[in-house]
């Protein structure tokens, strides 16, 4: 009969390394059939329990050491934990380095031209050694996860006052100047840089674009939860804008999963202002159009990549004319769907945007009658429709809501639908010239525009249709999707965000890191040919929370 | 000082025509300055009061008809209010058709050979005609709105039955062998066949392949609801089925809002099973593929278009595999994004699927160390990581839940992704191989899929990885899109819908219709040179709701 035994190591620290150490040590014991050993979290405990490995009547906390044994015998499971101690002391073999800082405050004053702090160590000591590093002057690199939102906002703000970036938390890989942190793939230089809020998002697209003969200039990760509206993409934003300034990048490639509607809009606006190739895969976010002046969008990781090595050598036309981004859009339709596919496009763009339409539940127009800010209106929705005929055979009710919509000085932009075919008005624009022109005559800064849906066989005459409408200035498009790109351009500014600029330089220079945490990833540093000092971290006091806090106190009274 | 005055008329039926030629013969008169006709809804009234003819006290019903008028003065309003009978009497100029039958019953005695019957009356009475039509054994375009979605449940589940089929309600758009019904454009005939639970979709993308110069062979609407969960598509599966039989139809283009997930994954399957290519636009959808076998993604109405021109000529291989689709997929990623990018891609094909880190809150795996029905697991999410080392450093994690997955007979593929580069583990492959072979010795159902991500100039030897992998019979991707679509193929059976197949014959025919409702539709079915009858429709009891029902009551006793 099997033996299950174990062990409660109260308060000490053991980095995640000697754990992985400790288990395969003692499942490598004769006669141990299967061991773990764990922080005992509520996770872990689910997990031993889950093989057959968690202890009946167990007192220990979540920060206690669960070290279980499980042997053929009672001897042998005896055996096993005698062992503990000499596998724990047991020393991995030692680094090139022969001398090793303490603190990260030693590590810089050892190594004063370092540039990048990598940050590794267990989530609750995590933001503390990344807000040292800000005051050192330093770029973080944060892999840690367990850190707080809060941790992460000031830690953010902070870093973007001081032109530094702190990449994470739960930030997975980077690649800074040739040079790989966390997880990274070696990949070829080239013109194609990075910014992601997705660790294995960046791996892939940095990956496949090397697969693919194309390289990579550098690759910034923000953490996943940067593009959330509590941080508002301060790291994207960083990173965008050093990308942009960076002679050596020609394409920008932005993943993340699907931001903030607000943080997007902002994003793609920077993005457009960056005056380069950019594409933009959002995970799971509908691309409003395949592209947008300088935004491609991509629905995939692999077609990211496959558009960012297209796009290299994309030049870019610069529109001539001047945005009415500061003024609201109204669309009026007719068709349904138009409605909504062009609104599925526009919501990334424009914000906020309402409509009696909504696709998601936050965009919902509180009164059909009365629009807000932008708006996008399904006419021919039920609402409107008791006893009505449908606004692709009447036109009063558009007439109606135009001459209304002219009224707001807020209004820059009308938009509205011509669905021909059997069926619809004889004369859509016969009927909707003369309004759109006495609107012009009063406000000839209100521009509007036209979706025409129609064949040259259908019964209205589609070209005269179409004549009549750009006689009045209506700038006419056959497909919601052109009218979508054509919004994109004249809505989207390409407005800057105000921040303290990073130093271009520190990211061209070759990069100088100092590591606190992973032993690894200082030594995948030094392999990759990096300057790197790895720092000896213990947590304060040993990992023992109340004399942490204790010399915590003492401290702040010096 | 201009004067606005009113008049109600009760429970009087008048049809929507009827109602804008008052309001418009209103306007010309001399002295008037605006006037409204509308059923007294509160949607109405509110349009009313937005354009200043809402009248202080009111005493009306949403069933009565309110008529207002505003005049330059109190006399010419008057004269004004004066001519609403005489406007209301003045009959519009007969058709070209002699006589007219009084009821759907009569004109099918007329005309007997009608397979079609289109119902524009009010909402309230359309259910009524639609229900009639199907008892007389005619397909339904159903143009109304605002009929209820029982009704709509319980018409489709009756047609369904007799082999017959309901579009609509809310339909706005048909083109059945060569005629346009509703509101549709005159387009070239072709080997596209379409599906569309959005009018102006149908509309547009039609228009759209006709002006790029191809043709359509039918456009089938099914009104907007109809693939929601509580109508589980009835009309769209039809549809589909349809299409599949059709010889002219070469493609398939389905359109449609986003439809409930169970509906999303039945539609896709039925589309497989048509095996002719098929363009699937769900409005708003992330698409999860650009290809999945016959099936191609679109992300606008404009690439629906493009997509089903370029398949016209797509030959379709057949897959030799025996689909694995009765069992189930567990995903165990070490990548989040990868996780997440594959659960986007397989949330279409695969119901229900479950994971730690879903996109919809429905997807949220309860526990995350059990796995229910399909999942796909982030190892790396931070509940995992207290104390421990990333999975794509320390594999123990997934190589327990490997074998606890292996333990579920209802498991018939197990995903992973190995990434490679610096920082990650130099072998993966090397310590997961040994698991899949000892599970795969007892379980030799059970396939085993890999998405690797790698350079040839990772540290890990990528080239020997995937070997190790192949080797132990494990199916090698290097993207996540290319795993997708492999498992959408493996787990799509194409499976088919059970129900009354529509005679394909009435499809092909020369349409013969019965027009109720819109005199405009009639006209523009002939003028189309299909047969068709008016129906002279009055509601019963000339839309007196208590003597309707009374009427109902004695006709239920005879």
């Amino acid at each position: 009969m099997t033996v299950t035994k174990y062990d409660v190591r109260r308060g000490a620290y053991y980095d995640s390394v000697m754990l992985m150490q400790l288990q395969r040590g003692l499942i490598g014991l004769a006669g141990v059939i299967d061991a773990g050993v764990v922080m005992a979290t509520p996770a872990n405990r689910d997990l031993l329990a889950a093989n057959n490995l968690l202890p009946d009547s167990l007192d220990a906390s979540p920060d206690d050491l669960l070290i279980v044994v499980k042997a053929e015998d009672d001897s042998l499971a005896s055996d096993a934990m005698d062992q503990v101690d000499a596998l724990l002391a047991r020393r991995r073999a030692a680094g090139s380095q022969d001398f090793r800082p303490r603190s990260l405050s030693a590590a810089v004053k050892q190594y004063p031209e370092s540039n990048w702090v990598l940050v590794s160590v267990p989530g609750r000591y995590a933001a503390g050694v990344a807000r040292q590093a800000l005051d050192l002057n330093k770029h973080v690199f944060l892999y840690s996860d367990n850190v707080s939102l809060e941790d992460e906002i000031s830690l953010k703000k902070a870093a973007r006052e001081k032109g530094l970036l702190v990449m994470g938390p739960d930030c997975g890989t980077a690649i800074i100047n040739g040079i790989g942190l966390g997880f990274a793939n070696r990949v070829r230089r080239g013109p194609i840089g990075l910014v992601g809020a997705a660790g294995t998002g960046l791996q892939a697209v940095t990956t496949q674009i090397h697969n693919l003969g194309g390289g990579i200039s550098h690759a910034i990760g923000t953490g996943g939860r940067d593009l959330k509206s509590e941080v508002g993409a301060i790291t994207a934003h960083q990173a965008l804008d050093l990308l942009a300034r960076d002679e050596e990048t020609k394409v920008i490639v932005l993943i993340s999963k699907p931001p903030s509607p607000d943080v997007a809009t902002g994003l793609i606006s920077a993005a457009q202002g960056t005056r380069k190739p950019v594409v933009l895969y959002f995970i799971g976010y509908p691309p409003p159009a395949r592209k947008i002046g300088n935004l491609h969008f991509a629905i995939s990781l692999s077609e990211a990549a496959e558009l960012a090595i297209e796009t290299e050598d994309e030049r870019l036309e610069t529109s001539g004319e001047s945005p009415v981004s500061s003024l609201y859009l109204r669309g009026l339709f007719s068709g349904g769907t138009l409605a909504y596919e062009v609104l599925l496009g526009l919501q990334a763009i424009l914000s906020p945007i309402y409509s009696n339409a909504p696709i998601t539940n936050n965009q919902l127009l509180k009164d059909p009658l009365h629009s807000e800010a932008h708006t996008i209106i399904d006419l021919g929705d039920e609402f409107f429709m008791v006893g009505r005929l449908h606004p692709m055979i009447d036109n009063d009710l558009r007439i109606r809501r135009m001459k209304q919509e002219a009224t707001d000085p807020e209004v820059g932009m009308i938009l509205f639908d011509i669905v021909l075919g059997e069926g619809s008005h004889p004369d859509p624009a016969g009927e909707l010239v003369p309004v759109i022109q006495e609107i012009g005559e009063k406000r000839l800064e209100t521009e509007f525009v036209a979706i025409v849906i129609g064949t040259d066989d259908d019964p209205q005459n589609l070209q005269s249709q179409v004549s009549q409408l750009r006689e009045a200035s209506v700038t006419v498009f056959r497909t919601a999707t052109e009218a979508v790109e054509y919004i994109g351009l004249r809505f989207g500014a390409g407005r800057k965000n105000e921040f303290t600029p990073i130093d271009l330089e520190q990211l061209t220079q070759p990069l100088a890191a100092i590591n606190v945490g992973l032993e690894s990833f200082y030594e995948s540093l030094t392999s990759q040919g990096a300057q790197a000092v790895h720092v000896d971290w213990r947590p304060p006091a040993g990992g023992n929370e109340r004399l942490a806090s204790l010399l915590a106190r003492m401290k702040s009274r010096d």
